[in-house]
């Protein structure tokens, strides 16, 4: 099955296309892990997929590292999907050995990937069928402004960057997929009637603010993964988080699939 | 003292601006860091820096990410700088993670940074005095030209990635750097006009074909560092390759200092 196939049905397994990111507070130290797990366990009848975001792993070294590995064989356990976002991006023979650390070592069914560099950085991690990168297009943090949008021949750069990307992926079906910020429904939307069938991985919902109706109305029906991550980890900061987040997993898995 | 000085007082003890990296082929396996530790002590007498990239250490999981750290404490005890090659970037509270792990999990003294996020993805890594993100602005690769050099306000877009970034640094002395590939002189010629005090961190001399004679004269005497990787490390195949990467460095060092 290529990609999209698997995103289908993940989304259908779960019943709507929450994805639950893992960004876990530097406090829970030595817990990590167990944080994680919990959160995983809690959710997982209400996701499609999970989003470990390795920063918060790597800042903890070795360790955080190895916590990073177990956490990716408890998700695919699961049974659902695997996004490793580390938004890596580098020359080809760089970009080999990140493309292998994340889908070989760590066994990602989908990563993150910078595209400043061009074609040639984002290749590699257009070689396995069933894998998909999700090439950063346009984000919802506030620089997004800084380049994404400067005017290049009429039209954003964010709408250049997504055309290379979808041009890499040409010849690997399914391969390719888009980073597109949930905070902003008309760019959303915008992106979407020019590719109707590139995956879409929308962070922004929930604590950055975006809304759930307008994302699911701009994204018209496309192949889509919907990211919330400090609304569901913390929807409790007491003893009942996992439980909690549960609960907020829920509400926001039907909210989307309405 | 701020980067630039730091910068400075490494090119002086090796008396050129000489940048070892270590980019360890993956059939190394374990035998990774002790090729990276006898790399290191042939060179350190000829190398102002040492610049590990990431992906070739976490391509091996937790066991490359415990080398990396076993590497960067043998490299900080030379006395040179360590760059850390990592092209991060995220929004700001992921980012805020990766700084933590480069500057002090493994007290890096710089680091690369991906801009295609905008300013508040790179402010995390500008908080360290004596501390430089190296912002990659125009690099090496092929890809350099899908969209570094598409026309904005009818300049290339890596023109204003170096405004963004020089701006994001402003308040910080010292705190911003650019990597500018060594590949088209012409172009470090004209960022280095532009930005005479920005410290550049310039790869593609060596094995990716730049020429160190154009590169120093382009330069004009700024803040700079000059990498070299495979040149270096595989100067030989057999068993003399820690004596063979000893002097292709000598050599290196010599041309860059001319």
């Amino acid at each position: 099955m290529d990609f999209p196939d698997r995103l289908a049905a993940a989304v259908a397994a779960a019943g709507s296309p929450l994805c639950v990111g893992l960004d876990p507070r530097v406090e829970h130290g030595d817990d990590t892990l167990d944080f994680c797990l919990a959160i995983t366990e809690a959710t997982a009848p209400y996701a499609a997929a999970f989003k470990p975001n390795l920063a918060f792993f790597e800042c903890r070294g070795a360790a955080g590292w190895a916590d990073l590995e177990a956490l990716c064989g408890a998700i695919r356990a699961t049974g659902r999907l695997l996004v490793l976002d580390g938004k890596r991006g580098d020359i080809g023979s760089t970009a080999d050995r990140y493309a292998e650390s994340l889908f070989d070592t760590l066994a990602g069914d989908a990563a993150t990937v910078a595209p400043y560099m061009g074609t040639d950085s984002i290749a590699p991690f257009l070689t396995r069928a069933g894998r998909c990168a999700f090439v950063l297009v346009a984000t919802s943090n506030p620089g997004a402004s800084d380049l994404q949008t400067l005017d290049v021949d009429g039209e954003p750069l964010y709408r250049h960057t997504a055309r290379m990307a979808a041009a890499a992926g040409a010849g690997a079906a399914g391969t390719v997929g888009f980073v597109v910020g949930g905070t902003r429904p008309a760019l959303l939307r915008e992106l979407r009637e020019e590719h109707p069938h590139v995956p879409f991985l929308v962070p922004g919902v929930g604590a950055q603010g975006g809304s759930t109706d307008e994302v699911v109305a701009a994204n018209a029906g496309g192949p889509m993964l919907v990211n919330a991550s400090r609304s569901i980890l913390y929807a409790s900061e007491g003893p009942d988080f996992a439980a909690a987040a549960g609960r907020a997993a829920a509400q926001l898995s039907e909210e989307l699939a309405a």
